[in-house]
């Protein structure tokens, strides 16, 4: 996998889906193209997919946010006969490396909590129509909409065949959703999960597998009535902002976008994201939200800022493996983000302004999920306020210059605005012992390096004369220790507090994932996943762990 | 590891620890014997510890409950000048095998969390006197106490060296402690797990690392003093009830205790736990509890019951890895059962009593814990009410034989009296989605095949005619498949609900550590795990997963 991946597309350029927008409702249709996947080797029969395919679905999702707000029900189904979704290709996880596949699960996992945080936050629900057979990853995006209806046919059946086939787990999400979300019984969920052929008809609709069944000659009819009843008229009025492509020029040492800037020493294993605070014609001069904030487009700073951060995240977890740390700064006025920060949280009714601010959290979200190290660097002429100093907040440690003229703010925007998974600000996750002073650095403030220290807001703050020296050996310490080591640490330790079923995805399901797909009973040579559409059969090691 | 692991000790027979007691307050000292370990191959220097001295703990911890109920407070210290505990041997580590290194970090946390269970539901709380250096397991051990006090010699530090010097986790639920227990901010956990030398002094305080430091010659006195300030003595009247040795006659095929018979069939890899309901004299003649409970002795039918299934459990985690599945089955009057378990319920506030109930708690969630698949298999004059219908509910499945004269039944007991890691009881976690069924079925009810199978208390329930041959392909579909991804499911589905503590460093931080100690980077020919103690420097693959 040493080609680059891209994720920017439109739906234009699509080739597994087909999106439909009709007023109040979108229709998504899946048809996959068989030599359309980002690898040679494998072909996406029978609506399997690969990464290609799941961008696709993730720009979608977003994209019916933005540029089809009036969209209250996003119908997702299929255009084969008989074939909802085969789920992932085998055959490209069989041949993915070890990094791949734990980084296209989390990726799978991302776009299926964007389309329940659409569903929860967006008023934009999703029913799937399973119009044909629904296995694995298929049925796992089934699991993350609203409703499931099967088509009742003697034939079709919703099944996680993982275990059985590949003996690997159901890994975007499956096992988890099925107690957590649908409240599957356990020892159900533990028939149904080494069930190779599934469940269908009315015993899907019993055990929950599914909310509804209909036999064929009805099924278009009883999803119809379905997207009826949830379809919410009232926004209809609303006219769409189309996200413009973000083109960056890419170099081999850099990335630039038009407000962040990925500097990247593959040598070093080190990278920079750099970020451009807001400008403006003068000082403070923050130009107005219109009262259709819609108005303001994509060129929106924080909405294009953050697409661009969301961008430059992806290509460090698939094209720069080998960078283990990350360091975050920036460079702008101080004033001028918390500026636009209240602005924004003024008009947060507005659907606009609520989509911008839901894409944030979901691009703080997915650094929190990164697996790189963060360390956000404070100095004179940053611009870490509120929302860019969110970004700070979801670092590992934060370095801040003292005995010069750096400042960071606290604002609106660090109180609640950007829920981590685990559902709390990341200030409260940070003072998870000591809520008052978490509550009391929300209502917002100015720090220097001294007051920022003291008040628990940054890691260290080395003075003039230590600066240099300290920041180059902490950054040389991170790059010296296990990245294994490393990544179980910073899964462990970023999200204190609460568990959620977003976080038992990523924290519980992942990890055992991950454990089973370095295991030789499924990558060896003689392993179910590694055998899979071969004549021999898979020979376990039996010892249980 | 071929050579069968023994899980009763007795103080008598100690070598590691020393346990001394005096009416309202124990001293528990840790002088490892270097020679002592369980296996030949490495020497337990530095009070290092492995799986032997963790035995004695387990032991320790359980018999100050039961032999020693006066006891209040606990004092933790080390016989070594200037060393309090090195953590777990790093050779006895580096060489074992990756399922006993799974087991051995399983029953070191069951350990700690036994201590952190005194100290909440029996009133015997815990203070680590650090009287030097405490590193890795050491401080794991440590944050298991309630009060940690820590020698300020400009010398002693804690630290949890394990990343940084061999590339793995603090395992024994060190990060997760270090965040939800003790609450420390996440980048100071960061700098913390990442600093091979540790912290001392001062700092320790300030970071939350400990509770407070006292110089060399105030050690003892302001150990002394905290001891004091948490001594009940309202306790001291208590007789405590000497545990004698379980001690089960045990062949290649058979370990058999006075309650219960596991039998063994390590070419099917199947196993039985047959468990043996209350004998009484005649039909529901249940013997009255006295008026000191403690006069039933270590004979108390629950309390030897569920000792033996502890020790059943243990001995098939460590020593039959091969074993995939285990059946629980049960013989005996349903109706003693019930009639002891309200008996025992009424009598909940004799310290005996509650004692024998949080027994039972621990040793539930230990097999909740277990990886192995459970199947309970209910036939006509099967036992399975209550306390024992509670192993069922703890099984993946429970088969039930229909038109037979089979029947189970809910009591008392299934209410909440044994809550799992995640604070539900097993009803209400079955339930999730249904918590009036689960507060129903918790008043108490017998139930046949049919009515168990219609309240969802049961998986399936075969009738005579299908009995054998269902159970046979039910057994030997879950035997075919991979061990690897049943464990992963079975961590994944057993626990649906809220997250403790306690289920994060299980399903969280141990599916990480898993992880890791399958890497090369841990544990590969140039793995920092492996080279532990050699010359040579760790090469790690520097990829980011």
């Amino acid at each position: 996998m040493s080609v680059k991946v891209k994720f920017e597309t439109d739906p234009s350029r699509y080739r597994h889906w087909k999106l439909e927008t009709a007023r109040d409702r979108a229709r998504l249709t899946m048809k996959v193209d068989e030599a359309g996947g980002l690898s040679p080797g494998y072909a996406l029969k029978l609506n399997s997919y690969d990464l290609a395919v799941d961008i696709e679905l993730a720009d979608a999702v977003t994209r019916l946010r933005f540029e089809h707000p009036s969209v209250s029900v996003v119908t997702i189904d299929s255009a084969l006969d008989g074939m909802f979704c085969a789920g992932a290709n085998i055959f490209m996880l069989a041949h993915a490396d070890h990094g791949f596949k734990v980084n296209f699960c989390k990726f799978t996992n991302e776009t299926r909590l964007a389309i329940e945080d659409a569903t929860a936050n967006s008023g934009q629900r999703y029913v799937a129509a399973l119009n044909g057979t629904c296995s694995g990853g298929g049925y796992e995006l089934a699991l993350a909409c609203e409703q499931i209806v099967l088509v009742d046919d003697r034939r079709s059946a919703v099944s996680l065949p993982e275990i059985a086939y590949l003996g690997v787990l159901p890994g975007t999400g499956g096992l988890i959703r099925l107690v957590d979300k649908r409240k599957v019984r356990r020892d159900l969920a533990d028939v149904f999960a080494t069930l190779a052929e599934g469940v269908r008809g009315e015993r899907a609709v019993k055990w929950g597998l599914v909310d509804a069944v209909a036999p064929r000659s009805r099924f278009n009819e009883a999803v119809a009535e379905r997207v009826a009843a949830l379809v919410d008229s009232k926004r209809a009025g609303r006219a769409g902002v189309t996200l413009d492509a973000l083109a960056p020029a890419a170099s081999e040492t850099e990335v630039r976008y038009r407000h962040l800037t990925l500097r990247l020493d593959c040598t070093q294993r080190l990278a920079e994201l750099i970020i451009e605070g807001p400008a403006s014609v003068g000082p403070k001069d923050v130009p107005a939200i219109p009262a259709e904030a819609a108005a303001l487009g994509a060129d929106f700073y924080p909405l294009r800022l953050f697409r661009e951060i969301d961008d430059a995240l992806l290509r460090l977890r698939f094209n720069y493996p080998e960078i283990g740390l990350v360091l975050i700064k920036s460079a702008g006025d101080l004033d001028r983000v918390a500026e636009l920060d209240r602005a924004m949280w003024e008009r947060r009714g507005d659907w606009f302004i609520h989509e911008t601010l839901l894409m944030m959290k979901r691009v703080l979200k997915r650094l929190d999920l990164t697996a790189k190290s963060f360390f956000a660097i404070v100095e004179p002429g940053s611009c870490f306020a509120g929302s860019i100093f969110e970004l700070a907040l979801a670092a590992d440690r934060i370095y801040m210059k003292s005995g010069a003229d750096a400042h960071i703010a606290t604002g609106v925007l660090n109180a609640g605005a950007f829920p981590m998974g685990n559902g709390l600000s990341r200030l409260s996750t940070r003072f998870i012992g000591d809520p008052a002073r978490a509550a009391a650095l929300a209502t917002g403030g100015t720090f220097d390096a001294e007051a920022a220290l003291e008040a628990g807001l940054v890691t260290a703050a080395p003075d003039e004369l230590d600066w240099e020296e300290e920041l180059r050996l902490a950054i040389s310490e991170r790059l010296s220790l296990s990245p294994d080591a490393l990544t179980g640490m910073e899964a462990s330790i970023r999200f204190a507090g609460p568990e959620t079923m977003e976080t038992r995805i990523f924290g519980r399901l992942s990890a055992w994932q991950n454990w089973i797909f370095q295991r030789p009973n499924a990558i060896g040579e003689h392993g179910a996943l590694k055998l899979y559409g071969q004549p021999e059969s898979p020979q376990f090691d039996y010892r249980r762990t």
